[in-house]
């Protein structure tokens, strides 16, 4: 604990950059393609950051609560705005802190998704879509969706420092437009990208008129004040992207004090390759696969990590394809040292349970690199380490997995944990249906989203779209990190009205429809006003 | 533990009434009128019971979701009916076990009240309203909720033994709706009615086809064995109903094993009555608190457990009015013993806190009774021991919190917990708007349904219902366990099919619309196919 050198960042709290109080440290970024530090010091907060956050957060959250949900969407849009407008410096900082390419990823796929994704949070706010107005005018009950009306806090992961920041993503939209105050806790790999995020946040905020403590960000805080943090009765959430040992550690927290915990862990999103596609396309497959598993340095959420790939003649070439792809690609840059060394303790993991090393296996330099690593692993032995072999590798890595036949497959799919995804490919021709059916009969209720004929690292922002998935890819299996409005309901509190006289109802559960949504009415959906039918009162 | 005496009943594991596995022990029912046994003994199941039970349940999971929804919906409608034809004998057992009034309570009120449920649910599977079906034809996305797959363990509690029954309430048409086999375990203060409506329920199963282990029911097990039960990962989710001590202890198992716990503890319902309303019909209003608090014993969830009331004239009349009828009235019969002594200690909390007894206070005999209980505490006190003063009472006793107006009303609405309900009496003129509003916004957060001018221990099976409120008062405010479909989706994975072949999705998904379930395709809410936008795949 020191004081803070006049040369570290501030942080945003109520409303302020202010200088971090009693600070624990300082850090500072690094270019992970050179292993050297970059840019200003920025605060590890101590307590006293965090409880001033926190009270803030708390003493707004009513306010914000309350307001129309016009100017919520107004911040939410003109936010968006500014991060389009900003996107060279963005992308700029960005690159250095995470070696992600400018283009196409960054420019024209990730800062895009972001703003795109708070305009639908935007959306989501003015149809009021998101509340899920229910109304029964015989009974005088009407239900919706509504704000927690207490803090949520977000952690941000390293592997998307736009589209998953804790200040500009999905969880920071989600809980916004379902008016609560948000404390982002950005990612210490991109502390530069997140300041710059937060300042347009910050000015965007006060035109919208909105609270100023409604949004607020720290850099870093230790484990065990995350943990305190996290298990404060006083939150209403917390929203986390990131490792399986980070989030059910701040998860038991939160689950303790009774704070719902938005869990996004680990995933290793199997494939499964059948017979009938792996003779019409499997070389075409093999440089899909290597593409996918390869692409960001194979650190994302929903890598495809195992593939299962039966055996023959048609799977064995497309092995020996796979196998040359990842052979002949240089070094790929990971986040950091950090990210580093997880996957070199995966990598030991993975090959003490008994996957042996087709090609790669190592780090390499200069900054924080690693061989594109293709691993295999027959049935039976997976079948008997079935947790061992079932270890994340975030970063650049595959292990394939050799089953006899469609049936064996069947029972590999009964022996995954919950994750993400898993996908299926078929042929063309009919000639794979029937395994199709069957392995995806087993694979279903063990993934959030199945996906047919491509590679799971797409992750459309759509309303029909589920990131999430049983324990422990996720913490709970109802709900999606991504796709407006679903994840909004995330953070928001099932709130019924019985008997309440009609002017003192929200907005969007009165007897006129403000429009846009429809609402379920005496069992029907519809998007009329209640005529008549708005007198039923006990 | 022990052999089982031939006099011991059996339990339902398994598709078999069979004879309990190394029990701990066994026990009988107590006619809690008189404190005497009744009935047969029932075992105390050990964990040979537990595990099979458990065993069972995992190995028909599969089947069960993959089951079509009208077998699902006919076993529920003929459950129903069966429970429906049985009124008599149902009720006696009812009547023997618990001492609820026959009539209306438990033949007219309570019993058609669980068949109407089932068929509530028998109708949300047939609509599929419950799955919430959402199409994005442009990114090729389709998205439900779908089955768990995995079992769903039901605790019932003491006050409901029907609509709340492990085997025959919300809970239970719930996971069964959703396709997930129940392990009910009943609650041992009506073993003799759970037994019977296990039977009904087995009858109809095997009429139905649906596979024999997805409905089980054991009667008792100690805490250790159920918290063990509750944190195995093979479960799907619980859903408990009963104290706020056991429901955190099995929500801490699962929660550590990432299986949703859906708890429903304990509330006091507080209820406001503001100025306006006293003068015009105080007198009414201690009447119909009175009515409120005692029914059934004052042993519901949604029990009026604090009324805040206005000093000045008005408000005294009323506090004398009540105190009037508590006064005059015999003492209320219990479930037990031990609801009895727990009656006891919080009402020795709640005086040691600083409350004082108006009248009542105390057990009576013969069997488990206590008097009509009316206590009061000033705000000052109460704002100084909060959490003391919020223990819940369950029993026939109030708690009259008296403010000095209405703004210090809106200051006590901010000091209480997470409720299942918070109340608001208002005048017919509008002299008590303005406060209305104030203390409702203040209340609105805290409370999961909100009542305008009435009694809050009307719990209406209705699609606007909220039976859930903020933790403490439940473990997630986001969920219902009362009313339909909305109940269901606690039981359910949502489950995303991206650029799956259409033939292989389900019915629900398909371009052709099943019927009956309105769905949300590319941003609007119909009914209808989709037409030429099916061929819409990546």
């Amino acid at each position: 604990m020191s004081t803070q050198p006049s040369s570290v960042r501030p942080v945003l709290i109520g409303g302020d950059w202010r200088a971090a109080q009693a600070l624990h440290g300082h850090f500072r970024a690094e270019d992970p393609a050179q292993g050297v530090a970059i840019g200003p010091e920025f605060p590890v907060s101590g307590a006293a950051d965090v409880q001033a956050a926190l009270a803030a957060a708390v003493a707004v959250a009513d306010e914000l609560a309350a307001m129309p949900p016009e100017r919520i969407a107004a911040f939410l849009d003109s936010y968006a705005d500014a991060i389009d407008a900003d996107v060279d410096t963005l992308v700029a900082l960005a690159h250095a802190e995470t070696a992600l390419p400018k283009e196409p990823r960054l420019a024209k796929v990730e800062l895009p998704r972001t703003s795109g994704q708070l305009r639908q949070a935007a959306q989501a706010v003015r149809s009021y879509a998101w509340t899920q107005p229910v109304i029964d005018t015989v009974a005088g009950l009407r239900a919706h969706y509504a704000p927690l009306a207490k803090p949520v806090l977000v952690f941000g992961p390293n592997n998307f420092p736009f589209a998953f920041n804790a200040i500009a993503g999905s969880d920071f939209a989600s809980a916004i437009a379902a008016r609560n105050p948000v404390i982002a806790k950005a990612h210490p790999s991109h502390p530069a990208t997140s300041e710059r995020l937060a300042q347009l946040a910050h000015t965007a905020l006060r035109q919208a008129g909105l609270p100023a403590a409604a949004v607020q960000m720290l850099y870093h805080f230790d484990h065990a004040l995350g943990a305190a943090l996290a298990g404060d009765a006083r939150l209403g959430a917390i929203g986390f992207t990131g490792s399986r040992a980070g989030g059910l550690a701040l998860k038991a927290a939160a689950d303790a004090a009774g704070v719902p915990a938005y869990v996004e862990l680990s995933s290793v999103n199997p494939v499964f390759l059948l017979p009938g596609v792996l003779a019409e396309r499997g070389t075409a497959l093999a440089q899909e696969f290597f593409a996918s598993c390869t692409m960001g340095s194979g650190q994302f959420c929903t890598n495809p990590g195992i593939v299962v790939v039966p055996n023959g003649a048609a799977g064995d070439a497309f092995v020996e394809a796979a196998t040359a792809h990842f052979a002949a690609a240089a070094p790929n840059v990971l986040f950091s040292r950090g990210v580093q060394e997880h996957l070199e303790r995966s990598l030991a993991t993975l090959r003490a349970a008994g996957a042996t090393c087709l090609t790669g296996g190592a780090s390499a330099g200069p900054g924080y690199r690693f061989q594109p690593t293709l691993l295999s692993v027959d049935a039976e032995t997976f079948l008997r380490e079935p947790r061992a072999l079932q270890t994340e590798a975030f970063g650049p890595v595959g292990l394939l997995l050799r089953a006899t036949d469609a049936a064996q497959m069947a029972e590999l799919a009964r022996a995954f944990e919950g994750n993400l995804t898993g996908t299926l490919y078929g042929a063309r021709d009919s000639s794979d249906d029937a395994a199709w059916a069957h392995i995806a009969h087993a694979l279903r209720p063990r993934v959030g989203r199945l996906i047919g004929n491509k590679m799971p690292t797409g992750v459309a922002v759509s309303p029909a779209m589920n990131h999430g998935g049983p324990y422990p890819s996720t913490g709970h299996p109802g709900f999606t990190a991504v796709g407006m409005p679903a994840a909004i309901r995330r953070f928001a509190a099932l709130h019924s009205y019985d008997n309440v006289p009609e002017p003192q109802l929200p907005t969007e559960l009165r007897d006129h429809n403000p429009g846009g949504v429809a609402r379920l009415i005496d069992g029907h959906w519809c998007i009329d006003d209640i005529g008549n039918h708005g007198d039923h009162k006990e």
